[in-house]
């Protein structure tokens, strides 16, 4: 990754902060427990994450033209998705976990029930910032389509009806694959077709396909790292519970293949994921560079 | 309400069904616990509620000659939003109820984080299902916006949040009409304007302030006749746990107004939706009946 690279992702992280704040409802002027909802969205969601996904939409929209100011709103309506279902998968029926991001749970902070309602009320909010986006209508549309699907019962939350019942099992590598790639792979995935669904240009099959290939790699990556990082860091420095697959007898690619195997697997996909960018030449530098990011990251 | 109203409702309901059906994942041929997940969003959907929003998208989009093949999707979309607002609702740590549509709720059948999933997938799917409705694009995005934005913290989840800050608290009637306004009111209002917004013919300013002034009376009148039934009704008529409101010390129209009151405001809503109508003449008049549907009900 190059001084360039970590350069525009941080000014781009800065933006995406400034725009969720724009989007996420005000505390301010809310009476009461209206202002505590809006509080506890703003908590999950602000001053914390990679932003992974934001960076995912501006990189694939860069390929095909995408103004900023379409780009913004969809890299936020997909953060908002993300950061849903963290408050929601931390509660104490899912997860059971009481920190996150370096800080407490959102249920921890402002009670279950709050939890819930901020979770649904970021995945409503998500939706309406994507309609809001602007740009051609039936681009629009498909967006939301995108999304919606990447979101429901045949992608991150399929996934996670998959995660809870592996528990205490053992999956084979096909099944764990399959399950990531709902569970993490399907909303990253979401991420570099909305950004490349909102440019002036349209992109053809051949792009798209390089796209899905690109992101298929580098969502499996993503999760074997998690995976990695899950046992070899410790809670501080993740910011999460470190250790909590192993407590919670999870299958994770470290209990399948072992640590070793694991990094070279993560290694062996981040080479897709790159090889995948063919066909865009020096354009896709930032789409390389994200999946550097992914598997180098140490949290 | 004449057989004819009761005639259109109920094909409407069957077709309802059938099309809910359609556009929910299937059980079959899902492995394990997706399945599971599948069966948890149908057990939430299907069989059960009078789908007075699939009827009123369908009244109000006769209005402006809306084709059934928009008006399906549209209605089974607001229809999902509902059902999972109810299966959140239900959890031990919102309203901690055991019964639902004469059935045991979803968290019990299935387990909290299954229902916890099932609706957030729910909520997904009805964003899918919107947005691969066809019909004019444009009009498809100002369907998801106002959905999107009924659904949210400044609708259904905001309304929710008012409902938990208030138990074992006096409201005033504005406030308690604030809340119920953003509780049940939003996603009624949402089902007539998504109807007319279906349809071939625009709705001028004039036909949306007329909607806009019924929806607002039916969406009160819906929640006092809700909370006289839970008062005057038994369990096994309701389907649901009566006398809820007394043992959760909620306050409600009949606790702040008394049962008489209520009934002769329940009526004077009822009239005042009726009224709002006056701009559409005879084309109307299943909106007429479904207000009177909503207030003669005895569940």
């Amino acid at each position: 990754m190059s001084d360039r690279f970590n350069q525009w992702a941080q000014a781009i992280q800065l933006d995406i902060e400034k725009a969720l704040s724009h989007y996420l409802p005000e505390e301010a002027g809310s009476p009461g427990q209206l202002g505590l909802l809006n509080q506890a969205m703003r908590y999950a969601v602000l001053n914390g994450g990679k932003r992974i996904r934001p960076l995912l939409v501006f990189a694939a929209g860069r390929l095909f033209d995408a103004p900023d100011t379409v780009l913004m709103p969809v890299a936020c309506a997909v953060e908002m998705v993300h950061a849903y279902s963290l408050v929601h998968d931390d509660m104490p029926c899912m997860d059971n976990d009481v920190l996150r991001r370096g800080k407490p749970t959102v249920h921890v902070q402002f009670g279950e029930a709050m939890a819930l309602l901020a979770g649904d009320a970021l995945q409503a909010q998500a939706f309406a910032v994507l309609a809001n986006a602007g740009g051609d209508a039936s681009r629009n549309v498909a967006r939301t389509r995108i999304l919606a699907e990447a979101a429901g019962p045949a992608g991150m939350c399929g996934g996670q009806a998959i995660d809870l019942a592996s528990i205490g099992t053992t999956l084979s590598y096909d099944e764990l694959e399959q399950m990531d790639r709902l569970k993490t792979g399907a909303i990253l995935k979401a991420a570099v077709l909305l950004g490349a669904l909102s440019g002036r240009q349209s992109p053809d099959n051949r792009a798209l396909e390089a796209l899905e290939a690109y992101a298929r790699a580098l969502g499996l990556a993503y999760q074997v790292v998690d995976d990695i990082l899950d046992v070899t860091e410790d809670t501080e420095r993740l910011g999460k519970t470190a250790g909590k697959d192993a407590r919670d007898d999870k299958p994770t690619y470290v209990s399948l293949l072992g640590l070793q195997e694991s990094r070279q697997l993560a290694e062996t996909l981040c080479r897709q994921a790159h090889d995948a960018l063919g066909p865009f030449s020096a354009e896709a530098q930032r789409l390389h560079d994200i999946a550097d990011l992914v598997v180098y990251r140490k949290k």
